[in-house]
């Protein structure tokens, strides 16, 4: 199996598929099919078997899927059999949530340090966090060879945030700043912005 | 133009361009081609020019587009030149950033109302919102006819708070709760979930 050869529109549904089980396996649940999978998240089965197959073959016709089975898989899959430690920059309210948030270390990711430009800010604690110095954030991200962040700043400084990030050897950026990042080829991002969303919705409604 | 022949695809990428005119408007920019807005939102020219076309010609060969204009027409496309009124389910730490959130009303949304179960919340200020009762929800959202909703409650009730949201008139939901929801064909469901969006990107890193 090669990384570049699978779209990412496939690898988009991974982590929505071992989310679903997940759930599942918290129920108690040991197998499913790929009609039930889909009935969860609305995918069809046959896109659900189709994508699955990708990566080998972990279903029985007939049994359906393992549970414990295909989480493992997928978690290996999705490289998240690990632990990725993420920092978090620009402690507003949506980084507050984030420090605090408790669903990230079954999923893979551990926070491990947060930062904030603002110097009122520098040395408080957020749940087990101290707010430490934006100014201190590429070397410290790069002593600590954290390689996931969090950007939680205004759009305004987001692209410089990013660049700093980069300059620190950051590989994926999570970007909650309402504004296009440019990172070079080799840095992933994705986009985390509420109007966007809706913006996607409202134009299928009267 | 109909709505049911434009890909999804396309759609989810109106919301991306219009927020990145919408940067080039506030730094004083009044015209931009498709090449400059690519770099800008990291897709190809190209692309941007295709899925701009199937809604009409809104740019002039060899002058670009005019920002204001092609801001209008996409607000036009994803109905965002009027605004739509929001709720928001679960007033936990998310919920507050939500409410507090000043990048809606310029990108076509208001909160406003906001919901909790947890009676020592209820009555309580968040931002200009007061905190109301979730059991008098569908009422209300009902008499106001509030047609979109953000859901911040954990995984847990998020499938019986869609189901209320659904029963109250609500078309649209934006899902922060980390689990898939099942709703009517009629309704539409984004998700926000870091976990989720975090695993897209570990898969590609070493």
């Amino acid at each position: 199996m090669n990384a570049d050869k699978i779209p990412d529109i496939i690898i988009g549904r991974l982590p929505i598929y071992l989310r679903a089980l997940q759930r599942m396996s918290e129920k108690g649940k040991k197998t499913t099919s790929s009609q039930e999978l889909g009935e969860n998240v609305g995918i069809s089965a046959a896109q659900i078997r189709k994508d699955i197959s990708q990566f080998g073959e972990f279903g029985k016709q007939g049994t359906g899927y393992s549970i414990a089975f295909l989480m493992d898989k997928l978690r290996e899959i999705l490289k998240v059999h690990r632990m990725w430690e993420v920092a978090i920059v620009g402690v507003g309210d949506i980084g507050h949530a984030l420090a605090r948030y408790q669903g990230f270390k079954d999923r893979g990711f551990q926070v491990v340090m947060i930062f904030d430009s603002d110097s009122s800010k520098i040395g408080q604690k957020v749940g087990e966090y101290t707010i430490e110095d934006a100014s201190k954030m590429v070397e410290r991200i790069r002593t600590e060879k954290v390689k996931l962040a969090m950007v939680t700043v205004p759009a305004s400084t987001a692209q410089e945030v990013a660049d700093k990030l980069v300059q620190a050897g950051i590989k994926a950026i999570l970007n909650y700043a309402p504004t296009s990042i440019n990172v070079p080829k080799n840095v992933r991002v994705q986009y985390i912005d509420p109007a966007t969303h809706l913006q996607r919705m409202t134009y299928y409604l009267d």
